[in-house]
């Protein structure tokens, strides 16, 4: 499908100048743009590259000087960033997934399927299951006894859904993602070492060896509106109640929520983040990649976490995060600086022990 | 199903009080119980929001004031987590998969099943594989050629067992569980630059492009009797021998286990654990979410170590553990400690420096 | 199937000594070597254990006092590792996948298998997918629309493949291995309080609620020659242009490649590493296990990075890095042993203060 840029201007609601019947299939980076596709520039140091390309003509920003660049015509956003979400949306080739249900899915008769639900090739709906209209459940995915489904929801290739998971409207998960399996709780039959540790900051007691029996996982997943899974992210069930995740908050890739985990909304939780069991965290929180969070802790609104960040305890809402242990971004930074002085002033210290003692034994 | 207060306080063991011919169909937080769930309120803090909630009955603990909490029935147990254990495991509702072999499901003729396997919905079972009584083998499940499981293994949804894969009996594959890929071993024709950095801490001498060749996995996984393994985690195959790991061993969601490592028995590795090729670990191991371990290394029975930690060296039977490097827990507290106080010290050399050498000066 | 000592050795391009027509069937460790095996032991440390076992014959290292460990015959290659590798692929026993297309498989008649391309049972490969000569695709795979893999290709059980992913020739994926999920790349209409506290370190501004929108991904995955995908990693398409990962580069398990990520050639990324978006790595690059990488930096060629390591800013070429931040290697290594000092360096200020300032007073 091709477009024209007055089409493109028009559904974004952004102003277009210059030929704007120039048609597009695509969009691509200035620099290997054919002349079919739209170059995507949102910003002086990428436009510079346009020369090197073929495009007629450009995403650019608000006040850019697209003559001077050479196009022939330009959309011009006052956000370009937000601009991208409309236009790639437009653009978007999708996986190519066939609407309908294959002939190889296995469908229980007891699920229902709203209209025009497709489901792919070997995937498989069980009992129970009910499905929103409009969703597309992908090759080989999996949902489970009695799972619920929203409206819109989209499954990549190898998702799968336990039973007793319940998601809003436009469901996402991309291929592996998991929602729904048993939390990691155990428990010895007298005290454990752990147990001992953390009352004590380490001292684990007299050590003994005690088998680890389940605590059985009889809660479910709840999620929210517009929530989207990352590849072979994992969402376990919560034990009494449910594991909730609210509306429109986003997980990467190879994320993990244990058990009991609250998220509020609009939150943002990156690769490879780690959410221990009984957290709960507030909404619009985002947490960089590799994140982890400490069982049992309180995450307030708003909060942000940089890249590796360990939160071991509770964070109040607003605070910007750093570090392991995570602390207030600013003075992790002093930190950091301070820790690259320190061994100068190992030396340092040590010349003025020399000075001062020596001294004082010369009095 | 339902159960009366009695027959969960017979089952367990545990004394009851109060009306216990009271009927409950399921367990629930006692702010959200319902007049037919039994709610959970394992300590005062809990049980304050009993009124909450529609609850006749609750699971306390030993001494609980039940009457006063508005009760007519109760459950007093002298540790209430590990009641927990019995009690979910009586209300399970579990998957709800099916009894017998899906006709969808491939078994290889040469596969040897006990009595009583169920076989879900496009499952494979290979040749020569041999799946122990009583056994569940999910949904898009794998057994992988030759492999062997023990009695009553629960295989939940896209679980895969490589071939040269041996578990004991209940062995446990949440969703997504990865047993048996091959190791990451890689060797140049000459010494790379990681050689010559790891004998030099940090210098890689002259560095040099050469390809990476493969090292290929003979060896299996052993693992033995009622080990659990978490959604989308991995353990890898060994090179000559096999990776084991042993009794009652639980590994949390995307954890991974490198080739020809050791652990031991009841060890519990959360979330986001990952070890390193030829590491051996302990009985009684305890790491948390996203602690990791160098390759070639030993920890030893009963170590613990914090979330985050990351183990570069041996460790010790015995120790708890916490940071990057990982430290003894205490010395590691006193080190953050003091890292805090470390942009103040910086002044405070200054100062006496200023003092010292300027009065040196003078003198 | 059994090979002679000297076959090996012939096969190899290394001397052999003694008899070498022993015929053996497998590789063993030295104290666990049946009389059939031969016994890898490459260096003094495991060859001391030969007298443990029964093997007549080992692979030991060059100048190896072959005779007085009593075998009988034994391989002797300069760099023993390196003899692994050839070793190792000679006596692997594989997976035990079937040639030809299973029935049960699910290929679209616009794809293109090459010649003597297998696909095991239940595996999906889409519309106008090309897949090259002598390609295996396991149990439970799935190849997207549109998308190519060279000749040689390895995909094990339950490996995905997205549409728009190109691989080259000899492509391995690990089981559950996932290439060619969406982008985690998200706006918000008005500029969010992550891109405030970026600009301010750690100041937030005004927080305030926005939702996240989508950008879509339109790019792909481009895959060089001879890469490998460990077992559930995953790799993102591009937003505009193709994620890349260049020839010869593996990726251990559990490690994730976000979008726009470009990797060179001859990288080792060890397990659960994890690559923010649109970050450039160089050739020759070595990440150890749970090494971060912030998004949009560059990593020079042959940079090497301990486990564990955050990079959170550029990293020249040739550099060793470790810790969190990562920092140069030995600089590392000389803070973590200052800091180890650290609370003695307090006591050792708080009694020089004590001396100078009480002795200032008394002046």
């Amino acid at each position: 499908m091709t477009h024209t840029i007055a089409e493109i201007a028009n559904a974004l609601g952004i102003a277009a100048v210059g030929d704007t019947s120039i048609r597009i299939s695509g969009a691509a980076e200035p620099q290997s743009a054919g002349p079919g596709e739209l170059a995507i520039a949102m910003s002086p140091k990428y436009a510079k590259r346009l020369a090197e390309g073929q495009a007629r003509a450009a995403l650019l920003w608000s006040d850019a000087d697209w003559e001077a660049l050479g196009l022939e015509a330009a959309i011009l956003p006052t956000r370009p960033r937000f601009a991208m979400s409309g236009l790639t949306r437009m653009l978007d080739p999708g996986q190519g997934f066939a609407t309908g249900i294959h002939p190889s899915a296995i469908v229980d008769p007891s699920a229902e399927l709203g209209e025009a639900v497709s489901v792919g090739p070997l995937a498989i709906i069980s009992a129970g299951a009910r499905i929103g209209a409009g969703s597309v459940i992908g090759p080989h995915c999996f949902v489970g006894q009695g799972a619920e489904l929203g409206k819109g929801a989209l499954l990549r290739e190898h998702a799968s859904v336990g039973a007793r998971v319940r998601a809003g409207d436009r469901f996402i998960m991309q291929p592996g993602a998991r929602v729904g399996g048993d939390g990691f709780s155990f428990v010895t039959a007298e005290p454990s070492t752990v147990e001992a540790a953390r009352k004590s900051l380490g001292d684990q007691g007299e050590a003994q060896s005690q088998p680890w029996i389940r605590i059985h996982t009889l809660g479910g997943v709840s999620i929210g509106d517009d929530v989207e899974i990352g590849m072979n992210s994992t969402v376990d069930c919560g034990t009494i109640r449910d594991t909730m995740i609210g509306n429109n908050t986003k997980l990467d890739n190879l994320a993990h929520l244990g058990h009991n985990v609250i998220v509020g909304d609009n939150c943002l939780l990156c690769g490879q983040v780690g959410i221990a069991g009984s957290v709960t965290i507030g909404n619009n929180v985002v947490l960089g990649g590799q994140v982890g969070v400490s069982d049992n802790i309180f995450i307030g609104d708003g909060v942000i976490a940089g890249g590796g960040t360990k939160l071991l305890s509770n964070v109040p809402a607003g605070r910007s995060m750093l570090g392991y242990p995570g602390t207030q971004m600013d003075k992790q930074m002093e930190s950091y600086k301070a820790l690259r002085r320190l061994p100068r002033l190992l030396k340092e210290v040590a010349e003025l022990r020399k000075a001062v003692f020596k001294s004082s034994k010369g009095d």
